[in-house]
């Protein structure tokens, strides 16, 4: 870290230098190579922030926002050094209106944590990335997971902001009104802007109500294709489906081996419908019906909810499961997000390719949204090779099906290229509000695009 | 019109400079005095539109897209002068993918197209703002409707966009998949733009499958408190409501005298239930319970579709009852959008304050956002002197609540100053986004803000 940046005294306690810290901080949960900050900063209130927010603009220092370090895409990566701000500690709620559906948390608040608070209230928060990711990295990344289906991603369940711009001002955007057609959406406009564009320092969110019961059981097929056919139908017949999953035979088997369990290791759908007891005992008829027309080979469901909970469990481990899949390699998850009915073939043709690679990749999919994950386990430098090329062709193909190189894992530095390729000259657009609003280009510098 | 304007020849046969002409495209549906544009290009097609906004840029001369002139905070005028352009022939729907549940359209189509051309197909629109709007029109204003409680409005149901920037370059935004971590989201930050950023060419949106079952039915209340109350209840219990919407006493009594019916004048909640046959007969029961314990005096329901219709056709005449309250008179809709806690105090006031002035002012709300609308009838300036009085006092209310100035309208030159109290510093940011994309101020000027 360069001497000459003037830190406000109170703030030198709070900042290390330590290798090992910074080294925590420069990697994130990414395949990339760390590329750690010159200093980290443990903020502990918005005044910290805006302090070295001020101290950075002064210098012409980068900062890099920190959360939990679970994105995937090297979105904390430090590559031209300066300031990691860790927020972790800015772990607050600050608010809950039951009566309105919302509440306001403080950016380290993780979503655990929120729905822990807000037992007894008949609230939870559906939005549910599989780590153990704050709030200010899901607002960053406009995250998602398995109930966007029903309740929508990270984009749709924000209400408003509280922002330290570059040079340290700070503004407020949105409201507690669940819509509002006032001036431009500034709240959406940071939300997925990777901290690229200021440091957000509180969070509006709103709040779904628990439904009174939840179904879940999964559904067995033979081909890919034929299990996305039903969601596509499902999707028709407007079933209160809040999770709709698919794991893939590779992911099956890794799972089965994480923990020891015996899911057929064919395309399976994980599912979850939920609302009021008696419309899920009818809804589940017209579930299984579905299924069964298209060729499902083993259906099974419970309103049980340890059995539920096993489920969930077995969906949960994916991501581990694959990472261990080898003893001592490096997980790399990757994702991207298609038009549904492009689905079935941008898999198989993942699928194929895995095969004859010869590494490992497992595939698990928000099925609902058209959202799948590819999650190698890398063993050395020849499968990391092997898995680049895959996966840039992968999502060549999706941008090719009018989709999107991530749909919730962000661009970071492991996606500017692909971001390019899909947005073609809007990037332009998104470069000059960049350029207005972070004239000193001090915001989690390389990120989304150079 | 300057003549030193270089438009294209191809582009002379489709201006017109008539004043009958010129003052249509000046006013909309606002309260506003008209200010009607020097010329009204009626633009076939996108070559049209880049034309004309090239020549309009190379010349400095501002330009306003048009649709079908419903706005109603003179998001149409003209009030430095310029080029209207009428955008109602792009009206064709480009394509449809049913299995991907989403559409392509022109700017000039109107939802009521869209959903007469989606027939058979099992799928629908769900915003339906009141008046005959365009897409063009919805996505600029970040319109919404009676559905929104369920469905959303047009932020939660836009996919992508295609937009002619101020200097004629074209811009595509977003994808056909359903979500997307991808780079700043601009499809978001044009959709409530008001025509002040680009002028939008196509439009790719989510399109919902039609319920199995509806149920219609109203509920009346003794007090607004006690309906509001029910709601916010009912939004706990996970019911399928997908519209629920509340009328004052005076909002009745202007349906009554204009449908010669005879509902109770006394509040009341309009409500439509949507799901299987089987899970609505039960939900039904508890909504039934649910508003008799918050007081409702009289219950009624219906599965039968022309019971439905005649309720709605009821609900959909609220703002052409309360233009007609008083012959002559003009018509003026305003709205706010709260925290719905905050409804029952914010509407009975705003009741109170308009039985004290003397002039007509009806409620109407799309009670379960909070958001609601007064619907003036105007009979002079004194009328229109009075009402601005309370429609300023009741957006106080509104942001003090930290609710929005606009639900679903837009901000457009009416609400410029309530937007400016209501976002703070915000505002630069937002001026700063215009000053980059529209370096010569010719994109709808002064509208949003100056």
């Amino acid at each position: 870290m360069d001497s000459f940046i003037d830190f406000d005294t109170s703030l030198i306690s709070k900042i290390s230098t330590a290798k090992s810290i910074r080294d925590q901080h420069g990697k994130g949960a990414s395949y990339l190579k760390a590329l750690p900050p010159d200093a980290v900063l443990f903020a502990d209130c918005e005044e910290d922030v805006i302090s070295a927010v001020k101290s950075c603009y002064r210098s012409g220092t980068p900062l890099i926002p920190f959360g939990s370090g679970t994105s995937l895409e090297g979105h904390v990566a430090a590559p031209l050094g300066g300031l990691s701000i860790n927020l972790s500690n800015l772990n607050r709620i600050l608010s809950v209106d039951v009566d309105d559906f919302t509440c306001r948390v403080q950016p380290g608040v993780t979503r655990e944590q929120l729905n822990r608070h807000l037992k007894g209230t008949g609230l939870f928060f559906p939005v549910d990335p599989g780590a153990g990711a704050t709030f200010g990295g899901m607002v960053a990344t406009a995250a998602s997971g398995t109930n966007a289906v029903r309740y929508g991603t990270m984009r749709e369940n924000l209400m408003g902001l509280r922002i330290v711009l570059s040079d340290g001002s700070v503004i407020n955007t949105g409201n507690k009104s669940v819509k509002s057609s006032a001036g431009y959406n500034l709240t959406q406009l940071f939300c997925g802007s990777e901290g690229t564009l200021g440091v957000i320092t509180e969070i509006q969110v709103k709040l779904s109500a628990m439904p009174e019961r939840l179904l879940a059981g999964k559904a067995v097929f033979s081909s890919i294709e034929k299990a996305v056919e039903s969601v596509v139908e499902l999707k028709k017949m407007c079933l209160s489906i809040s999770r709709i999953e698919l794991l893939d035979e590779l992911q099956l088997k890794a799972i089965n081996k994480y923990l020891q369990t015996d899911y057929l290791e064919s395309p399976t759908l994980f599912f979850e419908l939920s609302g009021s007891a008696v419309s899920l005992e009818a809804e589940v008829g017209e579930l299984k019906s579905c299924f069964k027309f298209h060729g499902c080979r083993n259906f099974q469901f419970s309103f049980d909810s340890k059995e539920r909970e096993a489920l969930w469990k077995a969906r949960y481990a994916a991501h581990d499961a694959s990472s261990a899949f080898y003893p001592k390699a490096e997980p790399w998850s990757t994702d991207v997000c298609v038009p549904i009915s492009k689905l079935p073939h941008i898999i198989s043709i993942t699928q194929k390719k895995i095969k004859a690679s010869g590494i490992f990749g497992a595939i698990v999919g928000h099925v609902g949204d058209g959202n799948f994950h590819v999650i190698f386990s890398i063993r050395d430098a020849n499968d990391l090779k092997v898995a680049k090329k895959i996966n840039g062709e992968m999502i060549d193909l999706a941008i090719k099906a009018d989709g999107t190189c991530s749909g919730e894992h962000g661009i970071g530095m492991g996606k500017r290229d692909f971001l390019a390729e899909q947005v073609g000259s809007s990037i332009d657009v998104m470069k000059r509000i960049k350029q207005t609003l972070d004239p000193k280009s001090i915001m989690n510098p390389q990120k989304i695009f150079i």
